[in-house]
């Protein structure tokens, strides 16, 4: 049996959607969306709505749902919090749908929905997402969200670090020049990942206002078990994915 | 006064030419249509026609000019050469105008031709290119053709090393995800420049098809002090183009 193909796609501008049926899709947003929606399963949201449009959010909102919506980093007036991990707290989510709408984010999730299957990934679930692909027998497309179409280094060393996790199991292979240089730069990145993270764009842009103090918490390997998994539209936990 | 802006773009799919009207901006292609564009006018060649059109360039050789066209590596039936840099030897060259079309190249060129100025960078006038670019007063823009709109390597570390002379100047800044991460993985690649280039995607396209003999030359530093450069849609050697 052929080994399974591994991929990278460093912007929503690169993806091309009916290349990917068969694959598994891992979103990756880590500042600060997929570290975001990541949290917020770890602190027992039972439902994720992405939407795109500020007038769906806002729609939402007035049916009584929890909604978190950003645009550049920005809280909108009508939500109930924005984009930083921070905010989707045990007290805020446990047991809560959340309608959830960023700059970048989700609009990629719903690029890659047309996937086998897409699912959330970040440092934060590093180690069991990458755990939980090994056991599936499919094709991987580690999608980076990038900003505004344009590359990011952050979501490319996150993209290199589950890279590196799955090539090492000798089950993938990949003639995929992103991937190869997503690990190229995972190997650099990671001796000193918050000293390497100081120097990408996204990083100065979050300081410029004030938002850049989950940055450090967006790096921690392996803080929660889950995997946001998209069903029929909505993220859920992935354990509940093939109920 | 403010530095100059250094960014780098890695394919046309994530090139917007509005961006760069006062920029110079480099095109990237070095397997091998930048590698053979350098050689030819390090040969003598006087102009290059840069056509994207196979019919466009087949109407030029009924005319009697000198037609090098390839499409994914093969030669177009009319045309009297491909894209390999050993075609434009100075017997065939020197002193003849080239109509010149292939995959990707040439499409770009054109692409890119809205900017200030459009030169034609490779490893084979890394030096002389570099020394150019550091005495003009511009923002420069990196810009990798990439292969059928997606990254690749080989052009990025090409964008790394040159990137990586133009910052050591103190000259420019950048807060261009895409140039750091070009020069991460050139800093990578330096240390053994055609082991790392085994790994790339294009290698093994060229290799399949038999056409990977002109990769070593190709990753040459400093062949000729040639810089092809963009004037009213023709490329010429960059000392006539303020003629």
């Amino acid at each position: 049996m052929g080994k399974r193909r591994l991929e990278t796609c460093f912007s929503p501008a690169l993806f091309f959607p009916g290349e990917n049926h068969d694959s598994i899709v891992v979103v990756i947003d880590i500042l600060r969306a997929s570290s975001a929606i990541c949290t917020a399963f770890a602190n027992g949201a039972t439902e994720i709505i992405p939407v795109a449009d500020v007038s769906e959010a806002k729609e939402y909102k007035s049916k009584g749902y929890l909604v978190a919506a950003e645009r550049d980093g920005f809280v909108l007036d009508f939500a109930d919090f924005g984009n930083s991990p921070f905010n989707f707290t045990k007290e805020k989510v446990e047991g809560r749908t959340i309608v959830y709408s960023t700059t970048n984010g989700t609009g990629i999730i719903n690029l890659a929905s047309s996937a086998y299957m897409t699912v959330i990934g970040s440092f934060l679930n590093l180690g069991a997402l990458s755990k939980w692909l090994l056991k599936q027998d499919r094709d991987v497309m580690l999608f980076c969200a990038g900003w505004k179409n344009r590359f990011n280094l952050e979501d490319t060393i996150c993209a290199g670090a589950i890279g590196e996790k799955l090539m090492h199991s000798g089950l993938y292979s990949t003639i995929c020049d992103s991937t190869l240089a997503a690990m190229d730069l995972w190997s650099l990145a990671k001796k000193d990942l918050s000293g390497y993270i100081e120097k990408v764009a996204q990083r100065t842009r979050l300081k410029d206002k004030g938002l850049d103090d989950c940055i450090e918490f967006c790096l921690t390997p392996d803080f929660t078990e889950k995997i946001p998994s998209l069903k029929n539209g909505v993220l859920v936990d992935n354990i509940c994915i093939f109920l």
